[in-house]
């Protein structure tokens, strides 16, 4: 088994489970995530009890510890939506974030070796990524690979690496109207790359396996309002996603797609997806140019400043498309007083490396 | 052996091959190539005799049928330069185009079965592209996959593909400084993906394993003045994609690159290489900024259009960084008046499917 000697990055990186249900699953990665802090988040019923496997680190929080810690901005944590994770985000201390779904499960490469997810989004966030031109041998700094003739010598040292977006061998993560369509389909391909995703080019983010350097780009991942009270589920990685890039894009922060596989083990009930998404299948057709068309003024120099400009014209330009987007861009700027609240030294301009990028 | 039992396309697709040698590697390639007519651009010596492995159905061309069919024009073709092989676009009559060096032989995929690279390039030809928006399982067309949760379903059609392009194992296609640094690299990583570059982005195009939609994207394939009584080479690829990816964008055409590899012999030598390649690498730096920037008008309805539009911008732009360029930018004019005056029914603007792309 694939097991590192001195786990990396053992204290800069918390992972972070919003769950329902005991964590049995955390079973199968004790060789890979037991020397890691865990930060739960309980979602639904806070009187619940939530055991998690002997020997592991944890703290949790539940709908009562979330409405304690936040008074009143807990309005802009979901509930019972997976997207209450991102308050995980929020009170981590840490530079790093590793997130994962209760029925992901350690998936197998090629030649059967179990493999470390772990390790492999840590290998992803400490290289840069390379937004500005593509490299056709894929992530140039893997061992074995390099920038290939005709790739532009002075964009060649790359930017930091912000999002290692991971995927998933077996259940796809598809939409409701593709699993209605294609119920047996599996992904049994194992695609042996890591990839840039291009400045400008928009992708679906999934939460299902997924890290972040939360110094670089933490207050962008607010998973937005879903399930309880709100019109939509199912959107709100994909939410996070697009804020993600779009303001990754102007400050000149990677993101990063591909390697490591998860096993996802079964595929969540098609008619209720449906349900939950249908608002969103239609209103996407909105957000998608509206994302590919923001622009930040040069101004916004912080995620936080980023994320409110974000926010105004969510609020101007999408709250045509119904009232929730209002709703909406105001839980984003009480996401971001709440997110400053918890974490104070975060809010200086200092936290930021680079400025809005220069590089087309 | 991946043979099919009917060669697909057979009679719409042109094999052009740049030599100065016998062709014994087209032995290797004979259950997959067979088939299919060859087109060869004979380089250097006119005189010489190339040896083409018998049964194999071609045409050939040396420098002096170049100058008989294209008189005066045949100074836009390239000589003691693997960039003639334009030539034989220009020459064909066929819907397809599939090129390829001759050091290059039949890859073998983790299975150990030997790789029908031009049946790769077909499929990735027949199916659409996707240049709007990234999917993170890759292309969505290919077997047991599909676009992924949150892809917007206005986008699920796709475009027309206009180029395959393929890659390579053993030797990776490495400027000369690279291949002087790491000497004994060997690209041994096969990536089981096809995707679309997307809107926007530039790539460094390789013409070592490429095919393309002649009727679709032909006369954007000039591969430039390089070679004799030319301060550069190794440049002719690249050039290529990158007017080729900004007519592309223009005119809602896709590009993919991924799959098929082939297996590429040997390096070249690459102190020869960096003398071709020195201006090149110092050059760039400056047309990758152009052509990130460059935009056509919407009157450019044909890839002729868009293509005479480029070179007037490239001897605006381009012709202060070197007098060559502003050389390039008539080659590049004679190059589509010799195109024009070999494929006449081309000219007219029903060549084209699609007016210039409205997404985004």
């Amino acid at each position: 088994m694939a097991t590192s000697a001195t786990p990396i990055l053992k204290d800069e990186l918390d992972i972070v489970i919003p769950t329902i249900r005991n964590l049995d699953f955390l079973e199968m990665w004790r060789p890979f995530l037991q020397p890691y802090h865990l930060i739960i988040v309980q979602d639904g019923d806070p009187t619940k009890v939530i055991k998690v496997p002997e020997g592991f680190d944890y703290e949790l929080y539940n709908r009562n510890d979330i409405n304690k810690i936040l008074g009143p901005k807990a309005s802009c944590i979901s509930f019972k939506d997976s997207a209450c994770r991102c308050f995980g985000y929020m009170v981590s201390k840490k530079k790093y974030i590793f997130t994962i779904d209760d029925d992901c499960f350690v998936a197998k490469d090629p030649t059967g070796e179990q493999i470390n997810a772990l390790e492999q989004h840590i290998k992803n966030l400490l290289s840069p990524s390379t937004p500005f031109f593509f490299n056709t041998l894929y992530d140039p700094y893997r061992d074995g690979a390099d920038f290939v003739r005709g790739y532009p010598f002075s964009l060649r040292e790359g930017v930091p690496t912000a999002v290692s977006h991971g995927l998933w061998l077996n259940i796809p993560d598809y939409d409701a109207p593709t699993q209605l369509v294609k119920p047996r389909e599996r992904n049994t391909r194992y695609v042996d790359a890591v990839l840039t995703i291009p400045k400008g080019t928009l992708f679906p983010m999934c939460g299902m396996n997924l890290a972040f350097n939360r110094e670089l780009i933490g207050p962008a991942m607010y998973f937005g309002l879903m399930g309880d009270g709100q019109p939509i589920g199912r959107y709100d990685d994909m939410w996070a996603g697009w804020c993600t890039k779009v303001i990754c894009d102007h400050l000149g922060l990677g993101l990063k797609t591909g390697l490591p596989y998860i096993w996802h083990s079964k595929a969540s009930n098609p008619f209720v997806n449906l349900k939950k998404e249908y608002k969103g299948i239609y209103w996407q057709e909105e957000l998608i140019p509206f994302f590919q068309s923001a622009t930040l003024p040069k101004e916004c120099t912080t995620v936080q400043k980023c994320y409110i400009e974000l926010s105004k014209q969510v609020k101007e330009k999408l709250g045509k498309v119904d009232p929730y987007f209002q709703k909406l861009s105001e839980a984003m700027v009480t996401w971001i007083e709440a997110w400053d609240e918890l974490n104070p030294s975060s809010k200086s301009d200092s936290a930021l490396p680079n400025g809005p990028a220069k590089v087309k």
